[in-house]
């Protein structure tokens, strides 16, 4: 049996995310799998790194299956690029050891939020990117970048309730990028809770838009509380970036 | 009376393109007027710098319009951006001298395509790009765009049938930018005929492509007909970038 690695691109704007749901429809993995029982007549669960939530899109989602398929990799990235919906991508498709899992082998990711900064919106940025009209302090939300920069226990930056899994993460890279209007804001972790990056960002527009100030985010670390945290940012101006693995193939 | 001068990206993704036609409801110059109507309760007509075809979409279109109403410029935006819908925003409002006329002061145009060149499809570029999966040769490209520049009858460029306007224009400026996957030629010149810019496009990816030599340029202008020419690029990789007026007021 073969086991491929698939690197995926997605606009998410019209699915439910990626983790199938009933009505698979409606989700990435759903999707996929559908392509894959066209191709293959195969009935197979495919293996994603993660969930990304509705709404959310892509550049690098990586997941992986099993197949007696004979098909060329080169093959199959032809038949998915044909059949798949245009907001889905198969960028790669590679033959890989049998042990390798998109999701526990998985040893970090890379995420992007975007955020159009401007009193005027974007006919073009608005799918893309979360509209926040008001000036931003850039200075105050990079004091509070290097405070979540590091290990900590995020509970109190995610959409958990309270769970006996560890919810310590390590943040090793976070930058906000600016080009014209736009902001970009780069993660680079070993993993992240639900919700953790859209937390994360609308806690430090609140920071720039005066709000709150960078110390809330000690605040949320010492009280482990959500309700220190700022609003959620929308699903709409993530893209999981990259997943990235040790370089075991 | 007030002369407006307005400054409009549209995604023309929905749109039949810029002219009113009967049906309001899909042409970029319907919605606008529609909203200039709840905004001042005059019936008007927008003038225009020139048509964009349907699908394709602008970052800085102008268009101008009359006006009795006492709002001021930056309450007409914030009136247009909350009721337009969101793939038309108005960028700016300015009043203007009462001679201005958006179609017979405007002096230039600057267009850009863009081309999606990887045999990959992307799930982002593929509404604002033309996906080109073939390798093409730059230089053979280049070779024909210095044909291109300069003052021609581009009626073979066109999609017009005999004409007595004349249809001589003059190109300054046709440059092709390589980033990536992503081909962007930009176009300035005095004027475009209608589809000019599309077909020219579609020209330089058969000489690319190696369908067509980089003298096939000189074929057009010497016997003026469509035929000689490539096909028409599609309408969603083209951008209005921006008009050029004199530096009246």
């Amino acid at each position: 049996m073969k086991n491929i690695k698939l690197t995926i691109e997605y606009d998410g704007k019209r699915y439910l995310g990626w983790q199938r749901l009933g009505n698979s429809e409606k989700t990435i993995q759903g999707k996929i799998e559908q392509i894959i029982t066209q191709m293959t007549g195969e009935k197979i669960e495919i293996v994603g790194s993660g969930r990304t939530d509705g709404g959310t899109h892509a550049k690098g989602q990586v997941a992986n299956f099993k197949t007696n398929s004979p098909l060329s990799t080169q093959e199959m990235i032809e038949f998915f690029n044909r059949y798949l919906p245009k907001d889905i991508v198969v960028k790669k498709a590679e033959e890989v050891s049998e042990r390798f899992h998109a999701r526990y082998n998985a040893v970090g990711k890379r995420y992007s939020y975007h955020v159009w900064n401007n009193p005027i919106p974007s006919a073009f940025e608005r799918q893309y990117s979360f509209h926040h009209p008001q000036q931003l302090d850039l200075d105050k939300m990079n004091q509070a970048c290097q405070k979540l920069i590091g290990t900590h226990d995020f509970i109190g930056f995610s959409a958990l309730k309270k769970t006996k899994k560890s919810t310590v993460r390590t943040i090793n890279e976070l930058t906000i990028h600016q080009e014209g209007s736009l902001l970009q804001f780069t993660f680079v972790g070993d993993g992240f809770l639900h919700k953790m990056v859209r937390i994360i960002v609308g806690t430090l527009l609140e920071i720039g838009a005066g709000r709150l100030a960078p110390t809330a985010i000690d605040d949320v670390f010492n009280h482990k509380l959500r309700e220190h945290a700022g609003e959620t940012a929308p699903a709409h101006g993530l893209f999981l970036e990259e997943v990235f693995y040790k370089s075991q193939k």
